[in-house]
C-alpha cells in the first residue's frame, strides 16, 4: 500500500489543476456550473428537461452528458432546445476535469447561464473527482429506497443540494421521507433538500429559483 | 497510457487468480454461488429476501453482502435466518475476489447450497472482477427506465441472467418491457429475463425453480 498512495495523490492533483482551470473559464464566461451525480435511473435528464420548463427562459441551458456509451441523453437535451456535448467514457465509471475540458470548445459558454454536468450513474466514483463545477447536487428517486445514506454515505455527505426526485410514485412505496431527510442530515446538516416530480411538476418550482439564484449571483 | 496497460493486466491477473481459488473452494463444498450486481436500489437484498421465502426450505442459502459503510442489509438477512457476511469496501466500488476470499472462513460453506454475494450498487465497476462465482445475475428495477442498456452495455452483455424487479409499479410508469428486452439481446442473445415483484410475489417461483436447478446441478 506504501508504494500506491503517492501515485494516487499525483493522479488526484492533476484532475485538481485541471477543475481549477475549468473553474476558471466557467467563472471568465459568466456561467454557473452544477455536477449532477445520481444512480443510473434516478432521473438525471429527466430533471434536466424539467428544470428546462420551470425555468421558461428565465436562465439560458446548457448540458455536458457522461454515459459509457450512447448519445441517448443529448439527443433528448438538444431535441429541447438544449446546447448539449456528450462525452462517451467506454468503460470509465465517472467523468473528470479533463475530459469535461475537452468538451468546452463544443459549448457556447459565452451564451449560457447555468450548465449542467451530467455525471455517469454511479453513487460512488464521481464524488472523488471534482469538474471545476461550483455546486454539487445528488439525485435520488424514491424507489430506490430510504436506506440509501447508509450505504453511499460519501456521495451524500458531499453534495450541497439534492433533488428527491420521482415523488408522485410514493403512495406505492415504502419510503420513509422523514426518516431519509434524517438520515441525509446525519451525513451534512446544511444540505437543501427538493422534492421533486417530473411528471407532475411538483417542487419543481422551488428548484428553480434556486438554481436562479445560484446563477444570477455568480 | 503504455505504462499504465501492464499493471493493469498484473491486477487483473491476481484477480482472477483468487477468482479461481475461490471457484475451487466453493465447488469443493458443493455451493453454487451467484454474484449479483445493480443499480443502487435495485432491490438486491429485497430479491435475495423474496428467494428465500420462494425457495421454502427447498435450498440452504448464503449470502456475503458487499457494501460501501454499514451492515444493514447483512442485518435484514441474518434476521430471516440467512448466513451472511459483510463486506464494507470503505470508499471501493466493487468487491473483489481477496475480499470474498477473506470473507469465506466466516460463512459455514458446508451446511449451504446457493450462495449470493451481492455487489456494492455499482452498473459500472463490479461487471471487471470476477469474484469465483458460477453464475452473474443482474437486477434491473422498471423504474430505473428502459433506456439503461443504452448507457451500459457492458453489465447487460456479461450476465447470465437478468431479474426485472419492481414490476407492481409497471402501471405507474412509461416502461416498454419488449423494448427493453429487446435490448438487452441485442447486447446478450441468450440471457435469461425474470420480471419479478417482490411486493407481489409475482415471477418469483420461476426465478427461484431456475436457482434451484443450477444449484442441484453443481
Amino acid at each position: 500500500m506504501s508504494k500506491r498512495i503517492p501515485v494516487i495523490e499525483r493522479i488526484m492533483s492533476a484532475n485538481d489543476q485541471q477543475a481549477l482551470a475549468n473553474r476558471g473559464v466557467f467563472d471568465r464566461h459568466g456561467v454557473h456550473v452544477v455536477n449532477v451525480m445520481a444512480s443510473p435511473g434516478a432521473g438525471k435528464t429527466s430533471v434536466i428537461l424539467a428544470t428546462l420548463r420551470a425555468l421558461a427562459g428565465r436562465l439560458r441551458l446548457g448540458a455536458i452528458e457522461g454515459d459509457l456509451a450512447s448519445t441517448v441523453d443529448t439527443d433528448k437535451l438538444r431535441a429541447a432546445g438544449v446546447p448539449a456535448v456528450q462525452i462517451n467514457t467506454g468503460g470509465g465509471c465517472h467523468l473528470d476535469a479533463n475530459q469535461v475540458a475537452a468538451a468546452l470548445p463544443d459549448l457556447p459558454l459565452e451564451q449560457l447561464d447555468l450548465l449542467f454536468i451530467e455525471n455517469v450513474g454511479n453513487l460512488v466514483c464521481p464524488v472523488g473527482f471534482a469538474l471545476g463545477e461550483h455546486t454539487r447536487v445528488g439525485i435520488s428517486s424514491v424507489p430506490e429506497g430510504d436506506d440509501k445514506p447508509h450505504k453511499y454515505p460519501s456521495i451524500f455527505a458531499n453534495i450541497d443540494a439534492l433533488v428527491i426526485n420521482k415523488v408522485d410514485l410514493l403512495p406505492y412505496l415504502s419510503f420513509d421521507m422523514a426518516e431519509f431527510q434524517r438520515l441525509v442530515r446525519s451525513l451534512n446538516p446544511d444540505i437543501r433538500f427538493f422534492p421533486v416530480s417530473c411528471v407532475t411538476g411538483e417542487g419543481l418550482e422551488e428548484w428553480a429559483a434556486w438554481l436562479s439564484a445560484l446563477a444570477t449571483n455568480n
